[in-house]
């Protein structure tokens, strides 16, 4: 069982936070960053992460960390329904490679869905960082 | 966009909180309530819910609800991830119907998962209640 084990500082998420990988960020603070995912599978597809937790995954969180990262979550889901009016939004956080896992660094993932339009897989395309930079803006201006 | 409406007290898991549907809980204080889902997508399928919000979705919930539910919901993963042996814990809280939201009180879905075993499409079967309550025990007997 992986879902314990050491947190690898060279992460993909770790680099982002400390600036040494590029993220299209739609809001962050001292405590949270909220991202376009690249691999989106949908429109408006982001992660919310803690920028000081060093949790793996959920079992690993502090409660601070957890209640900051739920608040950003609903935060996120609230802008990106005002900004691109989704029928339904998914949240989803994975724990341990068998779950889907592939970062790392605690994260939840926030999905809006559209009706008729079937949900991409993970990691299907790598998105248009101009095309997410545009959705970023669009829903950063609904916070 | 079906995310804001009316609660609707007498939605399933309203009636389970009253007591006037059976659940098999395996946790609960006077806030928060877990109890074994009754169409599982895998074995130790949980949900978690609050016993006192009337949010119908994560975009209609109180700071403290919304952080009591995500404390659960760990407390739940833990539980499961002792009892159980998953490889990994897949955490799910849909919003709107789209998203495949079926009963609107806010819930966090907490579902193991195995190596080897694909997950189950919701609502494909309702489990066998004892067998549930077996489940129930051991992920209790792990708190």
């Amino acid at each position: 069982m992986s879902l314990h084990g050491t947190y690898d500082p060279d992460n993909i998420f770790a680099k982002i936070i400390r600036g040494e990988m590029p993220a299209v960020k739609v809001f962050e603070d001292d405590q949270v960053l909220c991202f376009m995912d690249v691999f989106p599978q949908a429109r408006g597809h982001m992660l919310v992460i803690s920028r000081t937790s060093k949790a793996r995954n959920l079992l690993e969180a502090e409660a601070k960390t957890l209640g900051r990262l739920i608040g950003a979550t609903q935060k996120a889901a609230a802008a990106v329904t005002a900004a691109l009016k989704p029928d339904g939004v998914i949240v989803t956080q994975f724990n341990g490679a068998p779950a889907g896992q592939t970062v790392f660094h605690l994260h939840f993932h926030v999905i809006p869905r559209y009706e008729g339009e079937a949900m991409g897989r993970h990691a299907e395309g790598m998105a248009d960082v101009e095309e997410l930079k545009v959705l970023a803006e669009k829903i950063a201006a609904a916070l």
